[in-house]
């Protein structure tokens, strides 16, 4: 028996995503940039992934960039946003930038590459996750440029209140830009760019079952952001180079599939958080559930610590069964001392070692509940027996 | 009857390729950061591609980084190293950086944005597109950081002499850096790294019928380059963002196939070449070959030009005949303006205009020819009945 509950770092492609794929490499494998029919044929293809991915956050066609990923997508967002100020060259520490203190590295780090040029402004977050809209609010002034803030926290699943935000920030400053970091909320939580305005937003593709090597980034009709590198005039200039046709019209098709069935597919999801974070409570003693069960935190996270365990000891007592979770992010599950999310949030040490991220996807069901909180159950067990 | 020749632009995905794809997809589908098997088992897949990748320009697998494209290689290569003077902010007109007239717009439009902080000095070619060792000797002094030239032009198949330029650079100034864009001179060129000591070399997948949205950056081992975005740790740090798993290993696979069979499929290639030129100038007045048609230009490409035609009409003619070719750089060919390279040969106008590039892949064959060549003329034929 293999179980994936590791969908927050990557998902399984679906079928129909694949597909589309394959038929692109068989039948459409032209350039797009290419003037005879197979160049057009691939064209259109793109154009109709771009509508299906706009479809997903409402947007309009013209306002979705296909980019490598979501960590390219975000840097587009905020460095190709700065580099109007750097390349004016009016860019001091009268200036700030704001973010949190829990943002995926592709956020995270761009801003601490700003430390010595600008004032970056990290908030704090809540026991939950979540940012004091009180915070934001005494912080953003004339000289803020942009406002960056994830909308669902990629260990903890905390969504942010994005229309509360936006109205804050522009009610303090209209200049200031907001760019959100939605790659995890994308085709989870309903997101309508024509209600929610933020500037620029970013997505992946391999986090909602297309392929991996694709993201998008949104951004907001007339707003003006540089490309980061140089080269030809593909997606207007702002991602330069061959695209990755294929890959994109397996994005497409997976936006596809999340528009004909977001509600029962985010209503599964609720209920396996839910179901999972009830029975880990009821078999496991010495546990926070660190996700709110319910439709305060994204449907497809939950972060669960144990009390005197570590959490990649028991990341691999689970591979052994054939249960694949992870500690945290994965981007950052290789780096030994990365446990900042849960420190902000405020968790005793004795619970941060011991944290795992369930995350659930399409092929999840609640036949493999039983399995999955039994043998973390037995797992937990052993290894409190043998750290005792 | 369909009959790609513009492989040159992009070619199709071979079938042991895509199927070392889908086999990812649907049985490798972890993320390489999760501490979990299923992390592990395609890290080290990726390991594989990568010492694959290495072996086709002799590298040592540590020093080739796979990153979303040509377009991005190049700029990690360049504005990567680059990125260091401007950093220490030790960087005005004082110092100088080398490319070509006809560089790909990738490495070439990195240039152009240099040239308000840097002298930018832009290399003349002859005839056959080839630039003047002297001219470049003269052009290096002290100051000079950075000489970037592509291995082999993407519209004329030109070949520089890349060992003669590696030794004039470095006698007359050690610490000049040499960057290579071989993205049309991989797989089809023998490049062997251990002894054109180049500093950065960059290539594509889609060029050597390997799937879209992945490159490789060869970085000479010592050599120090900074990321041109931000993020996690992926590409040791280089290229971060989840990686292109599936795309990774069909590279890899590509490369595989290269090695494998190279002798005999450059032959077979250098042979298409020679008989399409030879039966053109044969069948068809008022041509120019704007390519070596022997072992002094690439093997898979062929600039035609023929006086008194339109090249884009050609192209569209050709693709109702089930013909595909392209006007020149599938990057450039809906920039109107865009002749640079064609110029630059100091080619006339009259010819200019009427350029096609017919490139050659693997699944092209002698069997071709005949249908080709006849299309051709009796194709040019009626155009110039027309514009007259």
């Amino acid at each position: 028996m293999e179980i994936y509950l590791d969908n927050s770092a990557t998902t399984k492609t679906r079928a129909e995503v694949m597909e589309s794929i394959i038929d692109i490499y068989e039948n459409n494998y032209g350039n797009p940039s290419s003037l005879h029919r197979m160049g057009m044929e691939i064209e259109k293809k793109i154009d109709w992934a771009r509508k299906s991915v706009a479809k997903v956050i409402n947007a309009r066609t013209e306002e979705i960039y296909f980019t490598g990923g979501g960590t390219e997508s975000n840097n587009i967002a905020i460095l190709g946003y700065l580099s109007n100020f750097f390349i004016s060259k009016c860019v001091d520490k009268t200036f700030n930038v704001i973010t949190t203190k829990i943002e995926h590295p592709s956020v995270y780090n761009i801003f601490k590459q700003f430390e010595s040029v600008l004032d970056v402004r990290y908030l704090d977050v809540d026991s939950s996750g979540k940012i004091e809209i009180s915070e934001l609010e005494n912080r953003i002034d004339e000289n803020t440029l942009l406002v960056s803030i994830m909308q669902v926290n990629n260990e903890l699943g905390t969504v942010q209140d994005l229309d509360k935000i936006i109205e804050i920030v522009k009610s303090k400053n209209r200049r200031t830009k907001i760019h959100v970091d939605a790659i995890q909320a994308f085709g989870k939580m309903k997101v309508d760019t024509k209600k929610t305005l933020v500037d620029t937003m970013s997505f992946s593709s391999h986090k909602v079952h297309g392929p991996k090597g694709v993201g998008g980034l949104y951004v907001r009709s007339g707003y003006k952001i540089n490309p980061i590198y140089f080269g030809a005039s593909q997606e207007k200039g702002i991602r330069p180079g061959t695209e990755n046709t294929a890959g994109i019209v397996g994005f497409g098709k997976a936006c596809e599939l999340i528009c004909d069935n977001f509600q029962a597919e985010t209503e599964k999801l609720y209920n396996l958080k839910k179901q999972y974070g009830m029975r880990l409570i009821q078999k496991i003693d010495d546990i926070k559930i660190n996700s709110d069960l319910g439709r305060n935190s994204a449907p497809h996270i939950l972060s669960i610590s144990f009390k005197n365990i570590r959490g990649e000891v028991l990341v691999h007592y689970l591979e052994r069964k054939g249960i694949y979770v992870s500690t945290g992010s994965a981007c950052s599950s290789k780096v030994k001392s990365d446990n900042r999310i849960l420190k902000s949030i405020g968790l005793n040490k004795e619970y941060v070692d011991g944290t795992i991220r369930i995350s659930f996807g399409h092929y999840n069901s609640v036949d493999e509940i039983e399995y999955v909180v039994n043998t973390i159950k037995q797992s937990v067990n052993e290894i409190r027996m043998i750290m005792k």
